[in-house]
């Protein structure tokens, strides 16, 4: 089926002129009669023709607009941090960001954003459960993944070693001796991917250890919160007097920092904390987290450079990027 | 002009065939011929005449997507909370955010938003060199102005009482007898309305309580975050030994707060420091930072549901909201 927008031949025969006509109309000539220009001025008035930003958004087929697909923002300072750089990358490219938030992929959302002209969409929320909306837009338009990821080698996936980040955690603990071990994480299912690997990750390397982690050194928060986070670390304090919490992101572990200073715990003497994200409120002095860096600079110039690569040629296959976390010390660890 | 979208009667013209048979391929009517349906489909798919959205958008002129312009969303976690607030009211209002982070207005961008098909336009940034812009928007759609006002009676604008807020500042230091008072406030020209207000209030009401505060008990910072107010609390208490300070935001005032606890100094026995915005950490028990707390809620209410009258109807005449302010006491003030 033809895709070719309206052409000045259209305005012609609408109009009931010559395409001479038209051109000369459009080119501001002296040759055309008034009441034709105005015909004809008229058929494109009506049509869209003129170069308003939705026909030309018609007749190119491009927006400059791209889809961000984010997490609450108001969650995780990570988020808005990660979406500042979405934003400033794709205006380095020309592009314009237009942000959606679809932490759980509602029907209603995911129908208005594929019915919105974006030119493409990168998604930092995906979760298995969205694969088939994922595989839907992917069919019409450049599909970037970051930050979270799916089963799938359908799209391009940009995010970091959760796994390789939980495990040097374990090390870290268990090279210092701390082998009483925590972990504070999420009971939500689904569970996010990188929440999922930093846990697993974290409990692999433990055992590889030796180091026996009971269930009940594993406290499951409802949600994550510097609240949760709080009272999760004074519930394992009471209950299993840990020398080390591994929290799977930094606003709980902020709060479990929190949560074991109002128990008057030493720290780091009887107790290390240590947060995953590196939020830039971790390096407060008042708070003074040790934590595993994402590198959402690197994650974010890849994933703008893919979709870039795409809007060229969407017919490339999809890659897996990997990128390394390093951990980042602080007052919370360490003698 | 005539303003009217492409229509049957003009597909029936292209297509060489009559507007019944246009309908009926339009219905999916078995009275039509293969070839002349294919023909009609034809014409519609090179004139964009089925729903897809550009056209849509074209024909009905309503995107139900709203610009909202937001300053740097990683300088202030003031910014997402707001954002988060603005683009859920306007959901629940079947509406969807396109988010634009303008902070200077740089023509650019303010070209490339102008060109955007948007139903109405939320700003958060707007500054008085703005105003031109501003009122070239407001001339087509419906402009909302929240948080941050302009010198203008032609827009709505809702925002909060920082000159009264600043004032409260005020009466709390002399109430509570603490009169070596200072201040970190921003170098920023042009400074945004709210620090603008807050500075202006805070100042008049110590003038008319008959207290004096000498011009080097003033630090203004270069741009807000954390490091900047965390050395000019250290300036302020090297030079001054104030025993208040207020800080006309919160990230300055937490910077404030442990660059002072650096110093050792006591607080709150020898020093008191206050914020304004009252963003989610000041309640951090390692925080604990006495504030006044921004009705970001109304507002946001108040600018969705006025948004939502003006696309009703855009020739209601423009309204000033000022919503009321209120301390919020921690451990950073007090006895």
């Amino acid at each position: 089926m033809s895709k070719r927008a309206l052409t000045s031949r259209d305005i012609a025969k609408l109009a009931g002129v010559s395409q001479t006509t038209v051109s000369r109309v459009l080119q501001g000539s002296d040759l055309v009669l008034p009441k034709t220009r105005q015909e004809v001025l008229d058929v494109i008035a009506r049509l869209g023709y003129l170069p308003s930003p939705a026909a030309r958004s018609m007749r190119t087929r491009r927006t400059n607009t791209v889809a961000l697909v984010v997490a609450n923002l108001a969650l995780n300072p990570l988020y808005p941090v990660m979406l500042q750089l979405l934003s400033s990358a794709l205006r380095r490219k020309g592009l314009y960001a237009s942000v959606w938030e679809a932490e759980n992929f509602d029907e209603e959302t995911m129908h208005a954003l594929s019915e919105t002209p974006v030119d493409g969409v990168i998604v930092a929320t995906a979760m298995d459960s969205a694969l088939p909306f994922l595989m839907r837009i992917a069919e019409r338009k450049p599909l970037i993944l970051v930050n979270r990821t799916v089963v799938s080698d359908l799209f391009d996936q940009i995010s970091s070693d959760n796994v390789a980040g939980g495990a040097l955690v374990a090390r870290y603990f268990d090279e210092h001796s701390r082998r009483r071990v925590g972990l504070i994480t999420t009971a939500s299912q689904p569970c996010p991917s990188p929440i999922r690997d930093r846990e697993a990750g974290y409990t692999a390397e433990l055992l590889r250890r030796g180091i026996r982690m009971d269930e009940d050194a594993i406290v499951r928060v409802a949600h994550f919160s510097y609240q949760t986070g709080f009272e999760a670390a004074q519930t394992l304090l009471e209950r299993n007097n840990p020398d080390s919490i591994f929290c799977v992101n930094d606003i709980i572990a902020i709060g479990a920092l929190d949560g074991a200073r109002a128990l008057d715990a030493a720290i780091p003497g009887d107790l290390w904390v240590v947060g995953y994200d590196d939020i830039p409120m971790c390096a407060w002095r008042s708070i003074g987290l040790t934590t595993v860096r994402v590198p959402i600079e690197a994650m974010v110039d890849a994933a703008v450079g893919r979709l870039c690569e795409r809007l060229e040629s969407n017919s490339i296959p999809a890659r897996n990027i990997l990128l390394p976390n390093e951990i980042v010390f602080r007052n919370s660890s360490g003698q």
